[in-house]
């Protein structure tokens, strides 16, 4: 019995159960149960036990202290899962949420609105008890929709302009630092730059950061050796590299907004007798699968992606836990890989 | 109303409705309301909304002719996703499921049977209509399992040595003899073989393939050229080429087990003054995406993943709305894809 401010007793809840142990009411939940014991550790099982036996708690009073509506299952929304950028952060966030005991509905939307929008509503009707979406537009009218439904939800990888869920990314001004100063310690000076889209995230702050970089490494980030890709794919990236050469700038190293626009311009600079490094030091972003294995193998700034995918889920399951809290804005630092694509420039 | 053999009349069902307009029941359920009948073409709609009037069926008969306990979702178990043959595969499937009206539920094995097992319990109590799994050993008790359960069930990328449910595979017979060939016609005749495990069916089938298509090209099979990696990795790939080379036996040309296996090579030859394919020809398997990258571009067969999983999407829908039906096995021709890694031996 749980003695409440008025001095009245009411039977004692799985919350109560729980607060007193000092661990969420899932944990308890699963303590309490014979058949998931085995999934807490014995310190925690014993202390959930002693808290429910002082509190006089009894097991049948378990459904008024967790919301029984509960499907555990979550869903993810991912632009396209054979962008390799993707499979990483969803093995982690998988991972994660199976021992937390969820399981994971995952689609693709092709960064197409209208399939995304079906597929949210496909997923809110099968009652998911969360979302996670990898498939943010920094204009993003839907997370708002998402947010008035309640449904507790995290961003990965991209972010809205005016983020109001808690989000998991790369700290995309860290890693463009990190490149930035690695070509200048080489002794480059005309650093060009071949970002992505602007219509997400992480097109928008890596050019910033470089502009910004550039600055502070007392380079000029002359806009004339500054080109942007339609979206962040091969093809796309050789057509910005090609705009970039065709301006008759000079420059001797360029970062770009990933390794898929890295691998466009690879292309690019051969078909122009243009050799890497020799001729251009390259940089990609995200150290996406492979990257020591090409010709030249890229430097390029690593994300840990599946610790992304995992945070994700510890912030998800959370929020579905304990709503109300305050979203969390979780940057994680990317590593730089120097290989082969970069060098000092020629003297 | 539909009169039957003994001449009397029953109520007719959705399956009536739909045997007589050629459509799924699916398809008639979803033209037959109003909330749905938008996913259906017009042509459909009106089929069916014809064939309910001559039979006169009330659409309150349709709980009979459905299984009400439909959660519309289906359960996916690949190895690991971070490899890179699976996101194709998960893809073509969503795709198509999306298609029929189902969510795929997706988990990550490890190859690791207890693992396998708690995710299988986890989605059978989730109830999902249906399962596929790219996990299957060639000795696989959980398959007789999940069979006696009755949950319809499709193998995609393995099979069983004894399947008794449908499986879309490569044709693994005819990509080792691709590559068999195309290497015979540069002028090759001793081929080594690095194959993967022999554990699961694309290990067995690869190395089973190469020794009846050396024979049939007049070529020795030599088992002295013979070798298997312990796993489809690059590390244990590389350590059977090591395991090859130690062995002191003349060799031009290698097939490789898959990609991974032939990126170990690569290293294994360098490392020992081997120039490819100018000393040693090498062929992979799968043609995982960046094979065109690699220093050689790697010479590979190609497996069209994106519509093995689409193909099994159709089976799988298939065998949950009409059970009983004999397992098929669908097995999808790879295509050679010559690159740099292979050339004439030296003469």
């Amino acid at each position: 019995m749980v003695v409440e401010a008025d001095g009245s007793k009411a039977p004692a809840t799985l919350i109560d159960v729980a607060r007193r142990a000092g661990v969420h009411p899932s944990t308890a939940s699963r303590a309490l149960n014979g058949h998931s014991r085995s999934k807490v550790s014995p310190a925690t099982v014993a202390a959930v036990l002693d808290a429910a036996r002082r509190l006089g708690y009894q097991p049948n009073a378990l459904a008024r202290g967790l919301k029984m509506s509960r499907t555990f299952t979550v869903g993810m929304l991912v632009p396209d899962l054979t962008n390799p950028l993707f499979p990483p952060i969803v093995r982690g966030l998988e991972d994660r949420l199976r021992e937390a005991g969820w399981t994971l509905v995952l689609a693709n939307t092709d960064n197409d609105d209208e399939k995304e929008r079906s597929l949210l509503r496909t997923m809110t009707t099968r009652r998911v008890d969360g979302l996670v979406l990898a498939t943010a537009r920094r204009s993003y009218p839907l997370l708002a929709e998402i947010e008035s439904s309640g449904l507790p939800t995290v961003l990965v990888n991209r972010t809205t302009d005016e983020p109001t869920v808690s989000a998991v990314l790369g700290d995309d001004h860290s890693g463009i630092g990190q490149a930035v100063r690695h070509l200048a310690s080489l002794g480059h000076t005309d650093i060009a730059f071949v970002g992505g889209t602007q219509e997400v995230s992480t097109g928008l702050v890596r050019y910033h950061s470089f502009v910004s970089w550039m600055r502070s490494a007392g380079l000029d980030a002359d806009p004339g050796r500054i080109v942007f890709a339609r979206w962040f794919r091969e093809d796309l990236g050789a057509d910005a590299f090609e705009e970039l050469i065709g301006r008759g700038v000079e420059f001797t190293a360029v970062v770009c907004g990933n390794d898929l626009i890295a691998l466009g311009g690879y292309s690019v600079l051969r078909a122009h007798g243009l050799r890497c490094p020799e001729d251009v030091s390259i940089i990609g972003y995200n150290d996406t699968p492979f990257n020591d294995k090409f010709s030249p193998p890229l430097t390029s700034l690593r994300l840990p992606h599946y610790e992304i995918g995992h945070r994700a889920a510890d912030l998800l399951v959370e929020a579905i836990e304990q709503p109300g809290g305050p979203p969390a804005d979780v940057r994680l630092k990317p590593e730089l890989m120097v290989r082969g694509s970069t060098a000092p420039p020629r003297s």
